[in-house]
């Protein structure tokens, strides 16, 4: 039976090997889910497809979806929009072929794949799955109750500052050191790397702590729930997801996240960033609502854009003015930020 | 043609005047809606419509359905579900009977009278119109550019605590001075006493603070925007959507609304309900990131439980406190609020 599933669903619905679809991606920032997964799962990834226009790879081999098939790809992955993040004809044809060849499909768009009959008509043909990971499963609303369990939430000054990759960076560290750690994903890149998750920016404004609540519920076994954080406090777009989801998080830790030197807020050239000492401040008042002994733990600095030397010095300076350890989790990884995690709150 | 209307439907497919339905409401609280209809639009209200367990009343004549079209109903307004939530069997074939008997029916329940065949199939036979007040119109993610005009909106400790009573209480004080002030609906008992509005609970995480720029968008003539704020920043389950909101409305002026001597949050028996500084602290932090000059213009309290002497207790305190105004809009109406906000912003 073909079936539309919510990002509740069985991965198993959409199981990899994956033939990424990048169609006609205008920049490497449209790229970005395909990219996260190549990054964090490159043993999943056999192949991108790309369409005449598009100006953007993930340094995996092209294939058309017979390829894809030949090779072993059993769902394809679309995570890019075009220009009015919709699904165009071009890429509503490639997905029907990516069907007809015997592929499930996987979307991290808000378009859902099952507004299209002809997607749809295309997966009951084949008997293939379609998946929508932006449609949220259903939860109760948020209700503040303590749950047992350790979590971890990271906050940014900002969207995308680093905040799944410093998630990801975290527990591979804290597995390594042999403690049960597990990323919650909160976006759809982090639920096509996990295999499950919650798109919380998709859910009823009702029902966002109440989603992070069914998402990291309840742990009696001594481990971390590692929650991917989402927006910023500071921005005017998206603050109220990054407060629900602060207070639905119950964090015990927070890492902060930030890109030094970033001229204004994602998309708003008329907002400032804001401090990292304002930043965290906030973040502590809200996340002590529902968890009173929230602290911070460390700061991850994404310092791709500057020189080893300018790298190194954004970290003394906000260790300095925090008296947190700060990392760059791709230049330095995290283990300082563990330490100090592990040093603070008992396990 | 028979439709199923978004929140942003000309409120000419489900006119005036309305029977109440009340159906098997079990308490005073589930009639919410219809009070509120009956308290701001008395004019509107023909009838109710009480079911055999029904255990409150609105003091407006019972009707059944051919009575209250005989009396001249247009749109019968339904305000409350089952325990469930849900729009139970008997309400499904009393909404039927009512379609049959000529009306219109509006809801302002999460449960959609479209999702319901037999409401649907009714309503086409019979030519008449389905509005959904809970079915949010597609607005834009918020920008945070400033725009013209003035806006106050109302916060709260808590919910319930009189938003909505004291955002039409200043437009009734403001409009008897001559002044132009429009009330701006957030919720389903404001969007059928103003025509129109956005169910702000009921809209995507994302699009909480661009659901508001579309409420109250820049406005030229000199007028007010007094946008009903829901929820409180210090609500575990609801907090996300009262930050977008703060966010959205960029407010030139708060009013903080509060109910003394209530015990813990609202439905929350494990969370005290925070005090007036610190919650008036959090909202002008919050609402500077949007309207820099944001400030706070009086107190609004909800003193239903106190004796006059009690009452006039707590409104001097909260003024001792915060050195703002602060009044019963019920008892003592909003007159010295309304005297502080134009003294306090130029119009």
């Amino acid at each position: 039976m073909p079936s539309t599933s919510a990002a509740t669903a069985d991965a198993s619905h959409w199981p990899p090997p994956f033939l990424l679809y990048l169609g006609n991606a205008p920049d490497d920032l449209a790229a970005k889910t395909a990219r996260g997964l190549v990054q964090f799962r490159p043993e999943w990834c056999v192949g991108q497809f790309r369409g005449p226009e598009c100006r953007t790879s993930v340094d995996v081999p092209d294939m058309d979806f017979a390829q894809a098939r030949a090779a072993g790809a059993n769902t394809m992955i679309v995570g890019v929009a075009n220009a009015g993040g919709r699904l165009g004809p071009d890429s509503v044809a490639d997905i029907v072929a990516a069907l007809e060849a015997g592929m499930n499909v996987a979307s991290g768009l808000h378009e859902r794949l099952g507004s299209h009959p002809q997607i749809v008509e295309a997966a009951r043909r084949n008997n293939r799955h379609l998946f929508d990971a932006r449609n949220p499963p259903a939860t109760p609303v948020g209700n503040g109750l303590r749950r047992a369990g350790r979590r971890l939430l990271t906050v940014g000054t900002d969207c995308s500052t680093g905040k799944m990759y410093t998630t990801l960076a975290l527990e591979t560290e804290m597995r390594a050191r042999g403690l049960k750690a597990d990323f919650r994903a909160t976006g759809q890149t982090g639920i096509f790397i996990a295999g499950r998750g919650i798109p919380i920016d998709a859910v009823v404004a009702d029902f966002i702590s109440g989603g992070i609540e069914w998402l990291s519920p309840e742990r009696h076994d001594g481990g971390w729930d590692l929650i991917e954080g989402q927006g910023s406090l500071f921005h005017p777009s998206y603050a109220g997801v990054s407060m629900g989801l602060l207070h639905g998080a119950q964090p015990d830790a927070l890492v902060l996240c930030h890109e030094p030197n970033r001229p204004h807020m994602r998309g708003l050239g008329h907002y400032p960033v804001p401090d990292l000492r304002t930043t965290l401040a906030a973040n502590l008042a809200a996340a002590q609502l529902t968890n009173p002994e929230a602290i911070a733990v460390g700061v991850a600095l994404n310092t791709s854009k500057l020189d080893p030397a300018d790298a190194a010095r954004a970290c003394r300076e906000a260790e300095d003015l925090l008296g947190l350890p700060a990392q760059d989790p791709v230049r330095d990884g995290v283990a300082r930020i563990v330490d100090r995690l592990l040093e603070s709150v008992p396990c």
